[in-house]
């Protein structure tokens, strides 16, 4: 088979460095995002641009999306000049946006009556992830079409598994994002006890790290947190947009989750301080309004 | 200095194991536990019995207690045959238990009059971790107290560390418990979604568990799950004893925890439905209680 002619469609901080190391791997690709700017790094690097996207169908084998909201996936995809409105028979289409697994069906569907391929294919790993290339790739749909755009998707990331029909991967990133809800939750609270105990929290950081306690929200943000680093590796608002999604998908699934309930109120608590385009970190200063932790403060409550 | 002699109160699931370390590295050991007939594997490796805590504190240098609750703690060494009405000045006694920070620093406080030193220095790693002699011991109160001990509390664990004053060991317990209490809703709940989704559950959670999503918790008490694996490793009991510490310490400092509190109350719901002696991961068998998920039922939702 010749090399798949590639379709990228989005380029904000995740999609950028995506698309940016299919380009590196001698893919050519046709561009489109909303705003054209955003796409000149990667019409440098050689990328070419359309105007909507069907231009993008229109040009490729298979298109790769990585948009914002469901509601962003569904212009792209059956908006006017959106995806379908050009895609041809054998096409691909992969939805890498963590999105509704209903609208992944949904999709899956109305392109498979005209024999058009639709994988929903969401990640994890973040900007760092996506950045070197490292992210996990979540992937749902046929399985043909699977292996045809695999080499694609191993540019991008390290481990790539195919879950199972439409929408199972969008479901295991939701199963994901609600492990990550509780581990959240867990390590800000407990960075937030351990400052008014006046502990000496990077000792117990490091006590707590390697045992029953052990997470990767512990090793990965917990320093942030001590450094007051705030900065978003991954957004406070996309990380309300996926438990949002998770939670109506177990309402509509008749299950009843009260952490995952707990968390999006909190991180909704985050986003009304203002605190939206911090990274998910920022839930400490939720807790912290609640009574504030600064080194200034350390041990106020001066109980050790 | 000549070998300590050790004093041994508490033979339950983590003392027997621990105690049965320090014998088989030679210290010679005076055991007391309520239920006499619980010491007798001990006593059969040779340590010798004492009818009281006091009995225990008269023969030894140094006293090591693990027992149920704060007021077992009390009991043991306020008591009217307890460790201090015996203690003598110099000598050293280590609270193992999990229980109160205030009472660890109010029990080292009365001591310290005496010339006694307490020491808190609860562990976890849970009954695995007893008995491979691989705990994390956690450690608050007087430094060369904690020195002196340190070879008999290097007989029981890996990973010992000294963590400030009296208290800082159950505080740091504590924050280890708090971020635990948030990767078991996170896995009970993301395992439960799983289901429902009808995903292959196995495949869902070998995808998350090396991402972001990655957590003792996952790695441990998820593959338990998926086997309807229920039994005790760290009982539903215990860890709503150490959630309740934790949530009266954070009440007692003025600062509130939504998620400390929510685990609480589902493993209050969890406890209710009879489930106290099984492990921790039967918040799953609570959750389950809103729609069973056993494998007949697999995918009920049938959304995938």
């Amino acid at each position: 088979m010749s090399t798949l002619r590639v379709g990228w469609i989005g380029t904000g901080v995740m999609g950028s460095h995506m698309c940016g190391h299919v380009l590196a791997r001698g893919f050519p690709v046709v561009v489109h995002t909303r705003t054209k700017s955003k796409a000149e790094p990667l019409l440098e690097k050689g990328a070419t641009w359309a105007d909507h996207p069907a231009d993008v169908a229109s040009q490729s084998d298979a298109v790769f999306t990585i948009v914002g909201l469901p509601d962003d996936v569904r212009e792209t995809y059956m908006g006017p000049r959106g995806l379908l409105s050009a895609a041809r028979p054998g096409q691909i289409l992969v939805d890498m946006t963590t999105s509704q697994p209903a609208l992944a069906k949904q999709l899956a569907m109305i392109a498979g009556a005209m024999n058009v391929f639709v994988l929903d294919a969401p990640v994890s790993g973040g900007d760092v992830g996506a950045r070197n290339a490292a992210l996990s790739i979540m992937v749902g749909g046929d399985r043909s079409a699977f292996e045809t755009v695999l080499p694609v998707l191993q540019t991008m990331g390290k481990r790539i598994t195919h879950l199972g029909g439409p929408g199972s991967g969008q479901h295991t990133k939701m199963c994901n994002q609600i492990v990550i809800a509780g581990t959240m939750i867990g390590m800000c609270e407990s960075l937030l006890y351990g400052y008014r105990a006046g502990l000496d929290v990077p000792a117990m950081l490091e006590c707590i790290r390697s045992g029953a306690a052990a997470c990767w929200s512990l090793d990965n943000y917990g320093p942030r947190v001590l450094r007051r680093d705030f900065a978003p590796g991954f957004f406070v608002e996309h990380f309300i947009k996926d438990l949002g999604i998770a939670l109506a998908e177990t309402e509509r699934m008749g299950i009843a989750m009260p952490g995952l309930a707990l968390a999006h109120q909190m991180y909704l608590m985050t986003r009304a301080r203002g605190y939206g385009r911090l990274g998910v970190q920022a839930l400490t200063l939720t807790l912290e309004e609640i009574v504030r932790f600064e080194a200034g403060d350390r041990g106020a409550a001066g109980s050790v």
